[in-house]
């Protein structure tokens, strides 16, 4: 769009015009969808250019993941969804940092602005903020003529020097991962009509578990704290487990031993494993699991395992750490080491 | 790109992998463009999946704005230009509410991972964090086959409750801006062909001046202290100065009169409107500028005015808040009302 339309108006020296206070498009959508999710004092009611996160004499944890249409989601998933999944990868990253969340702010590039589509985005962003106490402090709205985009940086509070982080993880440890992986990887297969999508057409309760996994993240800030109390390292599983508990092993400089007979899988991942219809080493490569995977130390694994079934959330031991720098090994139940050409997903 | 590309690999039970610990395409470009830029302890190196923000005291003050190619930056434009540009456009938010620099977060959306477009973007980006002494924390890199875009969250620190807002102007205060206005905007125009460039054929380092402050902004974060110090009111001028100032008035409650012979122009933005080539009201809201724009009681004004002298920046008086609530008035020399059909850039 030129800056310079406006040369084309009349001179209109001395005239008065009216309504010149105009509300631009951006600010009145940002008005009308997003004013109410801003709660926060710390958000000014989005009418500055910039938000607030109030000294309390914690650390701030700062993460950034964006989803982008035709990557991350796909096209025609529902709008309430997208908004969902684009905070919970965020609020997944929070958790595996022990921290609690504190606020984020969004950047969201749209091709146009349709209420049909913002309503119910907005609606559903707005949920789970207040479910997982993280309002929306800002953001920054713009028009793109390519897919959509939603950028989400989020905000946590841990004790000073308490974020857990990835490299602390030491020989000995037990590796333990909330939840069950490879489901959100099914779910995308089944979108897409693969081979899961193939082996699943009788069942549609499974197949709606596992779409719903793919697009609506469980991240797990009811175990931020335990998290945060018990593990020597952690982060959330995001590109899928094996690349992900490579990445976690690198940087403590050690090695693992998995076990992938007991990675934790939902019934319907089972089945199809079971049935041969999917291969156990494509789960555990997946991503989009969004689950918690850790390092704890065997003296602190009940604990940990405990406050996951507090809080309803299962939490399994899948392996040990090792010392060493060669990469981490997945044994099957006859102790085979398990071929994993691909270890997780990779934009580029 | 499918999940399961995995599942067409042979069975390989007890086949032992060489290279799995394999770094992935997003991973490796990570480490060496960006890894450099993580100076800060908190960024981890960019090996951890969130960034710390320290304890200090001080109120966290985070903003965030994106740039979408072919909509904030040309196409062609230099990578090292998009990537001062995505950042300065956070800097001047932090300027304009008083804050030092901290670090920020970036995500990338990139239709590929190009060398010729990555190591001189990285570069520059590495050179503006450093020169304004607010290191990369960590971001996310995402694939798009759409147009390119760069979103930044930029964190500064102020002292406690001293963010400076839009809400507190008050009649009788002066406004005040910074630098000159509608360069960029005329920069734009000369690189879409526009009626400016027709007019400067002749001379190339007027439209040199012009285009680079469009393309590479001169936030104003020497001047962040003096603006906290003395300003009731600030925001950055990225919209257009009429529309930015309406939203400012609009949150403080009061109204405006500018004397638009007084607003500050370069000397090739001054040629033009001299020459007739271009309308005043163009530049008036135009956008892009990234100036400081606040409100100063009368008896601060030179003071803000002197840090400016001191700091190399020219601050200049324009007008004076009055009480009410009509929109700004901008005054031509005769005292007659320019109208000013289009405040502002809008995205929808």
């Amino acid at each position: 769009m030129s800056l310079f339309e406006a040369k084309n108006q009349d001179d209109g020296s001395a005239v008065v015009t009216q309504d010149k206070r105009q509300v631009s498009g951006e600010d009145s959508l940002i008005a009308r969808y997003f004013k109410p999710l801003a709660t926060d004092p710390g958000a000014f009611g989005l009418v500055d250019d910039a938000a607030i996160l109030k000294s309390s004499g914690e650390d701030i944890v700062v993460t950034t993941d964006a989803v982008v249409e035709g990557v991350h989601y796909l096209a025609d998933d529902p709008p309430d969804t997208i908004a969902r999944k684009a905070l919970r990868v965020n609020l997944s990253d929070l958790a595996a940092k022990g921290a609690k969340p504190a606020g984020f702010v969004l950047t969201l590039a749209l091709r146009k602005a349709e209420d049909a589509w913002l309503r119910p985005f907005a609606a559903a962003l707005g949920e789970d903020a207040a479910s997982f106490a993280c309002p929306l402090l800002g953001g920054d709205t713009v028009s793109t003529p390519g897919p959509q985009m939603i950028s989400i940086s989020a905000f946590g509070r841990v004790p000073q020097g308490r974020m857990v982080g990835r490299t602390g993880a030491r020989p000995g440890d037990r590796i333990l991962v909330t939840g069950t992986i490879g489901d959100a990887a099914l779910g995308l297969d089944l979108l897409k009509g693969g081979a899961a999508a193939k082996a699943l057409v009788p069942d549609p309760a499974a197949r709606d578990t596992l779409v719903g996994r793919y697009r609506v993240p469980q991240p797990r800030n009811a175990l931020a704290e335990a998290v945060r109390d018990f593990a020597t390292a952690a982060m959330d599983v995001s590109d899928g487990l094996a690349g992900d508990l490579a990445k976690l092993c690198a940087a403590s400089g050690v090695s693992a031993s998995i076990d992938a007979s007991s990675v934790p899988l939902s019934a319907p991942a089972a089945g199809l494993v079971a049935r041969s219809a999917i291969r156990l080493e494509a789960l555990l490569s997946g991503g989009d699991d969004y689950e918690v995977l850790c390092a704890v130390p065997e003296a602190r694994c009940e604990a940990l395992i405990g406050a996951g079934r507090a809080a309803g959330v299962a939490v399994t031991a899948i392996g040990t750490i090792t010392a060493g720098h060669e990469p981490p090994r997945f044994l099957d139940g006859a102790g085979r080491e398990l071929v994993l050409k691909r270890l997780s997903y990779s934009h580029f």
